[in-house]
């Protein structure tokens, strides 16, 4: 197995198929199928297979996977196996509904601090997240032990953020801020753009292949 | 050309090229070349020009693109030269921030309602957007002449609420309630989901490969 080539949509159909293994594993479920797989992640059996059998062989012929290996498996393919330390940038509304999201806790990932150019915010806590200045920043980082920022400024505030995240060590970033930014190094990245997926969308909408629409991701 | 075939990663492209020629055509700039549109949507020159030309030939030699004729061209196929008329169900922490997002009325979608089971919020306004209880979805889709519905509820409501919007004849839905649902008919889905980003950026920061972590789309 080489882990460079794993495609993007391969790396999102694991964390589905996870999301599902973790429902069945808390509902004590012990054995699930490449078709319940399928169905509970919007692909097919085929593809769930073909994605499994990359990473070994879980599936007893006739029984199905192991819900407790197959979700320990992927947990460390994805290197969600731990809790991960997010620091979210920017508690304005999206920023600030993020503090709230307890979902993401659920899934692996704690959020530890927030940072904001607002002095009224800066030092109080937004759903129990403490909320610092942004003077603050490279040492909060630092001795919060963050692995992962999520920036939520306005696009304009986004690229000099980005830059000293980086420059603090940060190995990855989710932007909700619109605007690209270029980065002195290379760290993983990832974007959400609401209105880039409602263009997407409206794209979608415009096309006359119903058949086609669904945007799963069904191959790589 | 045919519109089937451009891939999902293509339309985010054109998504990230229309952004920066709005911001172009509103500086008064009448010229871009394919590495300024490059540079500002994190690809290749060589892609912008690849992707653009699959839609006509729009680049005068040593001259670079107009920027309002290319602008146009792409609303169009998108599908956003007109404003899209959008509600969102579940007014909770992202929905509500969701409602607040002035950046979306700027690049075409207006939110012109919002629903939700609490009856204190059904009634009332957020960010001067009204909140209408659950029982008025059906009636009001049809009277707000809504083109696409944003599903933000918790995941458990998701697949009673894509039912009934679907039913409703809305053609378009993005769904930041992280469940996945069955739909009656097929209709246009995108799917955003915080902790699957998060997931896919823990992947990428534990591959070996910085050059290949960029998450900006350059295929297809």
């Amino acid at each position: 197995m080489n882990d460079r080539k794993i495609s993007d949509s391969t790396v999102r159909r694991l964390s589905l198929y996870l999301n599902l293994l973790r429902e069945l594993s808390a509902a004590g479920t012990q054995l699930v199928s490449s078709g319940d797989l399928a169905e509970g992640s919007g692909t097919t059996a085929a593809q769930v297979r073909k994605d499994l059998s990359r990473f070994g062989s879980f599936g007893k012929r006739g029984q199905g996977y192991r819900v407790s290996a197959l979700r320990s498996r992927i947990e460390r393919i994805l290197c969600v196996n731990r809790t991960r330390r997010v620091a979210v940038v920017g508690a304005g509304k999206i920023g600030g509904a993020l503090l709230g999201y307890r979902e993401l806790r659920d899934r692996g990932f704690e959020i530890v601090c927030a940072f904001d150019v607002d002095p009224e915010k800066a030092g109080a806590e937004i759903f129990s997240v403490p909320v610092y200045p942004m003077g603050e920043l490279e040492t909060r980082l630092s001795s919060e032990g963050v692995d992962m920022v999520i920036i939520a400024t306005p696009p304009a505030a986004a690229q000099e953020v980005a830059d000293r995240v980086v420059a603090a060590g940060v190995e990855g970033i989710l932007s909700f801020a619109g605007a690209k930014f270029e980065l002195a190094r290379p760290v993983a990245v990832r974007w959400m753009d609401v209105a880039l997926e409602l263009e997407g969308l409206s794209f979608l909408m415009s096309t006359s292949a119903p058949s086609e629409r669904n945007g799963t991701p069904d191959e790589g």
